[in-house]
């Protein structure tokens, strides 16, 4: 069975439209240099914006911007109006990005890679969450898929999605395995997996053999070869072993956005509650 | 073989008094009540400061003491020439741990409990690392046991142990899997583990036929029943089969202790830095 995280988020947003409609939010995007698939992913939250009369304010800088004229640009946004701010990664090798983060205020930081948001994800306390680890867990709950007690294997690591996604799924009492590129025997780990989450952008990783039958599968890779986009996991191979899987793209993707969502109106309310 | 915890400690500590013992450091350690294992645990710390000539400065409250006395202690302590403040669980119901430890100046927080120093560990940059885990990481090293690539299975999420442990052996390449009171069928997953780090406080969760042979095994929970002391991991069944095994006590706890030195003397360097 096909995750539609196309449909489920079509659904969030449907329904977070009418919330959002007149609160006149802004989104404020800080895009360093002109990395193509930045491009493709600011493009997605301006079309997020257009839909849900969010002002979208796209901030461009040249590759050879200074630190302190972003730190600048990050201390100004978090005085005026805007709603949210987000770093598009990747930025280039002269700027530290958790400085940049980390200057964000954590009620405006709807990527939720703040230190403030981080500490509030390991000690169980409320707060924003990065969008791809909330999009997932919001694709499971929507399925009814049960998380507590089960045995949930993470492939990769990253601190936008392997760290997070392990710590929201440790507090939903699921048993957790991280493994990374360092894991000898991969498979050996991913055929016990109950619910498999692949996260390291390496095209079709995760095979047939790799998997348990009926196990659920969530891939957020994504690689672009020859114009093609390829998940983490061999999906034609693996659907009809899976008993869930969600398709690339048309899966993940679309949850980290109407997440994305989800977190600018969660920033609201926080700012409102000051 | 065992990991003669008690032996590493106190090759550590002989190093180190060299390098404290005219330094005139100072170990605060705030106890709120008169809890038995308390007692037992600061009565540890205090024969560790005779032993390396550190001022030990304990404050012992009443179970009834309000929240803002003892932040106003902490205030106090963070201003003064004080190395190292400790705040030794468990306390009171009324008065909230996290709050407190935030309170403490993360450069005096030998501890590692504040969300500064937590940050460091999960976004792998230096700080304070909690003195269970930054022990067991020591003892594997003294014994030249590889984590990289190793299978390493965690028994036990707390705050305290679990949570910096995993973090700790993720930054060091093992392939970490989380276990807990709601696992299922928890054999399955302590049998493949390289190396298991039982930390539930429960006495001989782990017998010999939940274990690989040859597995390393760190017993970190300890349990006093009837005066005795017990382990998490049923020592004499266990001890053939493994290939290296921590006694209980001898073990992890030694290694805490060592690590609560090395701690305060970062805390030292780090404040001497400023």
């Amino acid at each position: 069975m096909i995750l539609d995280g196309k449909k489920i988020s079509e659904e969030i947003l449907s329904d977070l439209k009418e919330k959002i409609n007149k609160l006149n939010l802004t989104l404020a995007v800080i895009q360093i240099g002109d990395n193509q698939s930045s491009n493709v992913y600011i493009n997605q939250k301006k079309k997020l914006c257009n839909k849900l009369n969010i002002d979208f304010n796209h901030q461009k800088f040249p590759l050879d911007i200074s630190e302190k004229e972003v730190l600048d640009l990050i201390d100004s946004l978090n005085k005026d109006k805007t709603t949210g701010i987000l770093l598009q990664l990747p930025i280039p090798n002269q700027i530290n990005a958790e400085k940049l983060q980390n200057r964000i205020n954590y009620k405006k930081d709807v990527d939720g890679l703040n230190d403030v948001n981080k500490c509030n994800l390991i000690n169980n306390k409320p707060g924003i969450v990065p969008c791809t680890a909330k999009g997932i867990i919001t694709l499971l709950n929507k399925y009814d898929i049960e998380i507590a007690g089960k045995n949930v294997v993470v492939v990769g690591r990253s601190n936008l999605v392997g760290k997070p996604i392990s710590n929201l799924l440790l507090k939903k009492d699921a048993t957790v395995t991280v493994c990374h590129s360092k894991t000898k025997d991969l498979a050996k780990f991913t055929l016990e997996a109950d619910i498999l989450i692949a996260a390291t952008g390496i095209k079709h990783l995760i095979t047939s053999s790799m998997i348990r039958k009926d196990a659920v599968i969530i891939d957020v890779g994504i690689s672009k070869i020859d114009g093609k986009l390829y998940g983490d996991v061999d999906f034609e191979n693996v659907k009809n072993k899976s008993s869930y899987i969600t398709p690339v793209p048309g899966g993940v993707g679309p949850m980290t956005i109407a997440s994305l969502a989800e977190n600018l109106y969660e920033a609201y309310i926080l700012q409102k509650e000051e």
